[in-house]
């Protein structure tokens, strides 16, 4: 298949994409403790209340609601203190009509008593008795039993990324281990013969690889885990060889091609020989990235990246991110924050493609933000490293105009 | 000193914390494949130019500018082709008047030539020459030594946190080892009688460890690192034993204290036992975590959190993050982007009090956000773990009104 018989839109290579593949989620065991950032593979269920106790949410008394009717600064009510509640403990005693309880904050309330009167309150008398200058009503200052989770409730469903307050309701609960997706495995290999590990001094014509750890970055950040096969030669046995061997060992691959023309037709060839239904979408309309590939061979997703580490970089953090989640079982995703500030220059670009532009965010004295482009070359790693994010042209406009409120994708 | 003596603002509390240490940051070197995310420790300087030879950005031939001024389609300028420039090595070549040579994207242009023809505005003659139907100006389609980056130059400033971007970049100049900052070793006590490990079942007037747990989660991903020093009892031997142990241990510690204000007041001394200057601040205008401690002692921070997991993780989440990035050293952070939202009900909140209040983020069909509060006692952890982030009410606000737009701090 030549490059760019047809060209796709961004949207329409994920469609083609997502109908040829089944994303499975792998899943293992692990401690809670252990799991934040990860995403839950199964509903989790409570199998209590919680509190499992009715609780004090303040330093006071326990009592008896209703015989703290009527009470007042000038008509206060008078009850016994009868005993003080052990932290952490069960009050061995209940409330009998007047009688009161020295209770702390996230004590357990004696039986009988209904409500926690604020220490701030009432005032203490040398017989032993205390003044309750102000009515409570039943419940007040008390947590009840199952008030935060009932016995038997859905806590997190499935498909939940986990941040420190799940986390913290789990250990809540005694669910020190939970079931989580296995992150998918992505092979990384770069190709071309002027590539070399970065390790090393360059020759003339020699420049060293980028593209297999700006991309490990990236798929590490979201949730996945990386294969590393190096620097691959430009040739159609070496590829195959490789190709093959990342394909059997990993969940999924990306290839960054080569630069030139043929190096690319040379990915997508072998893509279609390891198996079907092969490449889908060969040429985005999009820059930077035009030349991308997606495959499937046996349920398994193949990618073919530019050899340019800006688009290959730029590709991946719009396109290869709902993959990812895809196979981790993210379901509905949290509200994404977004930044948004004025562009500063007018930037033209091609109707029927859609541009993303590195771009400086800039705050002004009034707080709000300036989107600045930062123009050079699109194959200049430092475009992007000098860049705090991208702009998005749409594929139906020819350009933004200065002054334009723009929504910068920070990377 | 007793609880809330005189309680400050939580920029005023910073301020008395920040005014009383000289962060200093230790560093360290490490890998830079693994340094995603981390900060660097010094200004990292580039030794070479780059690129460190001309090259190609398309697939065509290398040619001198000048013999293809006045080309057209009707009138092409004929070049011969002297050679092929092989990629990943120097052209043992350079070009003479009327030669071009092929080359490949990312190929070294040979000596003497100064700019590339597309091979689309090209045609290649059985006699070895090409057509060429268009004029290219010097430079045109090649990336100038040094245009992404001068030897010399400052790449990455001290104080950057990394992105893939970065790492890309590093690659790039063969800086593969870099030196950045060690995160802040955090030790974490959890104090009160009536927590137990989440490992554990419950008795009667017995919770679970939640806060530990939370903090540790967050830590971590703020860049930080934790060292768990478990539940210590409510007593004051107990607790200064274990404090006195963390203090020497970390870098700095965080203790949720009991619930009730004694064992927050047993904190705040204990804390000032370890050392001057000692308690800084022992209340805050906020809320949730009104009873929050700052605290200093030989250079390491100590911090009091309210036992209630709803107000520690607030806290920790809007005060203890500008902390952690002080001790990595973090310059100039990236913008931050922002959630905004219109909330859905009126909320009445007390003049001279920050308040935070957690909210769960709806899409309209529109695509905009609406905010609606999460009610509920603000000791249940799972107010938390039902929401999607917090919206602050200004000191100086006595509520919000239903339709405000709202920026919500996602959790």
């Amino acid at each position: 298949m030549p490059e760019f018989l047809s060209l796709v839109t961004p949207d329409k290579a994920l469609d083609l994409l997502f109908n040829a593949i089944n994303p499975e989620v792998k899943s293992e065991i692990i401690q809670t403790e252990k799991a934040s950032g990860k995403v839950t593979a199964e509903d989790i269920l409570s199998l209590q209340n919680l509190p499992d106790f009715k609780r004090s949410t303040v330093d006071g008394y326990a009592v008896l609601a209703k015989e703290t009717h009527g009470a007042g600064e000038s008509l206060p009510a008078y009850l016994t203190i009868k005993d003080e509640v052990p932290m952490g403990d069960e009050p061995e005693f209940s409330l009998a009509s007047q009688e009161c309880a020295l209770i702390h904050t996230g004590g357990m309330l004696p039986k009988d008593a209904d409500a926690v009167i604020m220490i701030e309150d009432t005032q203490i008398l040398e017989s032993g008795e205390i003044e309750v200058f102000r009515a409570v009503a039943k419940g007040e200052n008390v947590i009840e039993v199952g008030e935060d989770v009932s016995a038997g409730e859905t806590i997190i469903p499935k498909g939940t990324r986990l941040r420190p307050a799940e986390i913290g309701g789990l250990m809540a609960l005694g669910i020190t281990s939970i079931r989580t997706a296995i992150p998918p495995v992505i092979g990384i290999l770069s190709s071309g013969d002027e590539i070399i590990p970065p390790s090393q001094k360059t020759k003339p014509g020699e420049v060293r690889d980028i593209n297999s750890y700006t991309l490990a970055a990236l798929i590490e950040d979201l949730g996945g885990e990386v294969t590393h096969y190096g620097i691959i030669a430009d040739s159609r046995d070496e590829m195959l060889k490789a190709l093959k061997k990342a394909h059997q060992e990993c969940d999924h691959l990306i290839v960054t091609a080569g630069s030139s023309a043929s190096t690319r037709d040379l990915t997508a060839e072998i893509m279609n020989i390891l198996g079907d239904p092969g490449v889908l979408v060969h040429g985005i309309s999009i820059k930077p990235g035009k030349p991308t590939i997606f495959a499937v061979s046996g349920g398994k997703i193949m990618i073919g990246l530019p050899g340019n580490p800006v688009s290959a970089l730029v590709i991946a953090t719009i396109l290869v991110s709902p993959i990812i989640e895809a196979y981790l079982g993210v379901k509905s995703s949290r509200p994404e924050p977004a930044l948004f500030a004025e562009l500063t220059v007018n930037i033209s670009s091609q109707a029927g493609r859609e541009d993303w532009i590195p771009v400086r965010v800039i705050k002004t004295p009034e707080g709000s933000f300036l989107a600045e482009p930062v123009f050079g070359r699109s194959n200049l790693i430092f475009i992007l490293a000098r860049s705090d994010g991208l702009i998005k042209i749409p594929a139906s406009a020819t350009g933004l105009e200065a002054g334009s409120l723009v929504t910068v994708r920070l990377i």
